[in-house]
């Protein structure tokens, strides 16, 4: 699959080597490792050498730093040694901020003074490598990631892809960029007031941010210890999936790190309940707004409707992140150096990093209080939605613009990022549709921690994403789920929770019957063997065959796993019933499947149906 | 069940009314309300109304206020007049700490000039009370919870039941001696240091610690609001569960509440597996080391041994609690009525608390980076155990020895249990025998938090009550097996030959029928659930969660896996069988289980019986 990505038309590619107009995915860098590999490698170092050259030029400002040729080559040489083609990202170029240390490259972190050259990979980086993922340079970021626009760097200040007059966005300025100029299939970025999200909304791209301690902090500079996560910029939803998979490994190594606990609240069965706050605010951007209501109205021709919910408890915590003690982590990490080499700190970020030393052990704590009181509030006022849906920023100024007024337009900027990791949420940006000037629109899905998965979910269904959908893995188990699992219904979590994936919707063979279990909650289907049967839709999962016991252990009686027929002669483990399921139960078969039976039962309409999928 | 309170000889009551030398459990109470409810209401108020002229005279430290007489009177009235006897706490008295909320009630927090009479109830008591619980009054405790002695108090001192000269511990020191005392069933403590703990220690007392947000905050005055616990004490584990289940109810109101989360790692099926600190301390306080040394003997006579474990991140944690920036978090909760009135603030609480007032937001910071590193260097270290096994306190002093150094004694009191709150684990103080000179000792089992399933079984299991546990690991899953797959029967490599071992041979429970299939090779039986079955032999075998998906692959259909329920009630995961099996099988139930069928059919010996298992 390959995205064009659209520019503005008074666009300057800063790359000329990328200025094919086409960007790779991972899928895409898997296939080309495949099908020529001599050709590929040749390709990436060909395009690595051009690159070095401008940078040498002056010519990238998105990179500080870029992988030399021969330590490049000798990593392609040693992937292509190995027969390591499996590698869920084997041989795919990425990019990383340059607060997150690589071995044997200097971390930056935006000031040249402070950098220094780590011995060890961080956490995550080693993660991907291991996976076959390639790095190739470091990005240039608004230091010590203390800004949302990308102005605050000593080095060359990058712009949006769609402009050279607009603004890049921030922190994560460099990485946004290297991905949208289509040098890498997906980059690293960080994110603590929305550093991972506003650079995707300004360039086009998909900006995951998971939740606090999802993706391991070791080996990256702080900005906010408490707050700090590491982002995920791709090219499409799935991408930034597949990273996250390999990224999101628990280290106990990093005391925030967390366990992920994937959200068990599925998706509404009635079509997406989203949320959006009331009283929008755009700072005077109309065109920012006009492509928000272009865009809302165009789900609304989908029959994808937005409910308004007050924002006052969101914009009340967005204030303690910049005017609150929370400065005072940035000084925390800073202070040393801030008090040996204070002329080297950009002066925008060393007047934030300094107005940490106001605040006292007692303001914290009282801050933290209304902190923990306002994300309580946040959280119950999401409760009933399977998301709330925002622009990624109400503004998208010109670099000239935010020089001028660095502070005000950067909090502006943060309107509906700031609030986020300090209430404890995940976040999802993805591009929607461009403004009439050209340049791109985005928009951000919220939801509460550890609701990757459904955020990713809904972001598909809004942008009608195809899915390539890889296949069986040697350590999965195809599972066939006739009810309550399927997708959106109330069970689905219990698969998407231990890392489940939907393959295919399909059919039984001709040959089941399909019963309504009575006295059931959630409301269960029972499938029967019959001859005289028919064809009943089923989804076919795949769940890590680790996590079977667990899935099992969760089953009530009568119901049970044993093995399917389906329409295709496959027979594969499935749901089946014991007799005594049949008791009082209603014969359903003539529904031919266990969504349109529930949707009858609620005279409601139809529960959304997973998209992309190939029926059989 | 009644435990009789052993004394101290030298000790005087003081409460004659309760002088009988015994205490009434939560089962003991709810028996008495269904033997003679007019009885029991009866005793109920007279003790009530010679507990309040003990207090009016002076006699009852233990007491702030009480609750009236005629109040008391209304609030059995009407519990007497629902057809209520099926609450789980039905007329079970209970007394509260004097820094929680009951309606009615001045809360004094222990100092009478910052008191106020709440209108309704914490949220805590309001559920106790829902379940049929009694309050009978407010206890006295170290003010504001400052204190782990209980001798910080403007009322009269309480002390330990076994001893006048002695302290009862604090801060929690009332709701601990009334509950020694006999005066109730169950008390509410509260614990930030391990206030909840050590007053159980010095009155032979069950002292639960449940984790951070279990049970609702809300209604209570806060010491260190983001470490503050409302515990638990009760003459047994079992009363303490009992409390919890009915306490620990998810409050959205309070922005600290979390989700009960119950810890997924079971017990060591290879014996109890339990930690304790190497080099432990006892600041001269030879009895308490004494009596800890003849418990643990005891313990290996049973084979129970203990791991010493580095005691070093542990005892660097506790420190912040009362040298670091969390004494900021007392300053905020009494900032006002510090600089108001600071002379009814006791001199060496108002010391503790004006200390909070020399730490800066980035102190806090950096000693929260601190406590994170160190609260997962714990969690790590504990991780390879069940518990970890703790003095619940190393010193016993007298209240003159307290007084007279009331920094340095309190401070030692806490060894054990400064660092729980702040590593989040969760704790379980426990009796642990007599001193050599009467005085009651008690150890604490602590483990991460939402373990107070396993400390309350391994408790158990310490002080010799029966569990029943079986010896499944958890990486395995428990299998029920019927046919061709018990010992010595074809399919029985299944097992094996995946590290399959058998646990137990039972039946299951009277409800099922068996029935030979049609046309199978090997023959195969199916389990059919009916409630005018039978009791079927059954195999328990233990099966690597790994080796499961492999193990349902093997299957054909129209077998499979669900829930079989056995004799004893418990759930497993067994062989079920589709409706369709049933074609043609021949109802061979009379035999009891399959190797009997088979025997009969082969007009053979027996197929080889399993050794050395329990026969249900």
């Amino acid at each position: 699959m390959q995205k064009q990505v659209v520019r503005h038309e008074d666009q300057q590619n800063t790359n000329e080597d990328t200025g094919t107009g086409n960007v790779l995915t991972i899928t895409d860098w898997l296939q080309r490792w495949k099908t020529d590999p001599q050709e590929t490698a040749r390709d990436l170092l060909d395009r690595q050498q051009k690159r070095i050259a401008d940078w040498e030029a002056g010519k990238t400002p998105q990179w500080i730093h870029l992988v030399a040729l021969d330590v490049l080559e000798a990593q392609i040489d040693e992937l292509l040694k190995k027969d390591a083609k499996d590698l869920p990202l084997y041989g795919v170029p990425f990019a990383v901020k340059d607060n997150i240390d690589v071995a044997g490259i200097p971390t930056t972190a935006g000031c040249p003074e402070y950098a220094y050259t780590p011995d060890s990979d961080a956490f995550v980086i080693a993660k991907l490598k291991n996976a076959g993922a390639i790095c190739i340079g470091k990005t240039n970021l608004d230091q010590f990631a203390t800004g949302l626009n990308g102005t605050r760097t000593p080095y060359s200040i990058p712009h949006s892809v769609f402009s050279e007059a607009h603004i890049s966005g921030g922190s994560s300025s460099g990485s946004a960029v290297a991905v949208a100029l289509g040098e890498v299939a997906f980059s690293l970025g960080t994110d603590t007031a929305g550093s991972g999200r506003v650079p995707a909304g300004c360039n086009q791209l998909v900006g995951l941010k998971p939740s606090k301690g999802y993706i391991s902090t070791n080996g990256l500079i702080p900005a906010c210890r408490t707050l700090d996560c590491i982002s995920i910029f791709a090219h499409t939803v799935d991408d930034a999936q597949k990273v996250l998979a390999i990224a999101g490994v628990y280290d106990a190594e990093d005391p925030y790190a967390r366990r992920a606990a994937p959200s068990t609240k599925s998706l509404s069965s009635q079509g997406l309940k989203l949320a959006t706050f009331s009283g929008l605010q755009w700072f005077g951007d109309t065109e920012q707004k006009a492509a928000w209501d272009a865009y809302v109205a165009q789900l609304a021709k989908r029959g994808i409707t937005l409910t308004e919910i007050d924002p006052t408890p969101f914009f009340a915590l967005a204030p303690l992140l910049y005017n609150g003690p929370w400065v005072a982590e940035r000084l925390a990490a800073l202070s040393d150096f801030l008090a040996e080499q204070p002329e080297a700190i950009h002066p925008v970020v060393r007047e934030i990093v300094q107005s940490g030393e106001k605040f006292s052990a007692v303001d914290t704590f009282n801050a933290e209080y209304q902190r923990a009181d306002l994300a309580r509030q946040i959280q119950l006022s999401l409760s009933g939605f399977d998301a709330l849906m925002v622009p990624t920023a109400p503004i998208f100024p010109t670099i000239e613009a935010l020089l001028a007024e660095p502070i005000k337009l950067n909090s502006e900027l943060g309107t509906y990022t700031n609030f986020v990791n300090l209430a404890d949420l995940s976040a999802l940006a993805v591009p929607a549709g461009l403004r009439a000037d050209g340049l791109p629109f985005g928009i951000t899905l919220i939801a509460e921690a550890w609701a990757e998965v459904r955020l990713a979910t809904i972001a598909k269904q809004l942008n009608q994403e195809q899915t390539g959908i890889p296949p069986l893995r040697r350590d999965e188990i195809a599972l066939a789920v006739v009810g309550a699992h399927l997708t959106g219904m109330p069970l689905n979590h219990q698969l998407t929770g231990r890392g489940g994936r939907l393959l295919e919707q399909t059919t039984t063979a001709a040959s089941y019957r399909l019963y309504a279990l009575a006295n059931t909650t959630p409301p269960k289907p029972g499938l029967v063997f019959d001859t005289k049967g028919d064809e009943i839709i089923v989804e076919v999962w795949a769940l890590p065959r680790s996590a079977l016991a667990d899935f099992i252990q969760e089953i009530p009686p009568p119901l049970g796993l044993g093995t399917l027929t389906l329409a295709d002669g496959r027979q594969v483990t499935g749901f089946i019933c014991e007799p005594r399921a049949l008791h009082d139960a209603q014969d359903v078969t003539e529904f031919g499947g266990w969504r349109a039976y529930i949707a009858s039962r609620q005279s409601a309409p139809l529960a959304p149906q997973p998209k992309g999928i190939t029926h059989a």
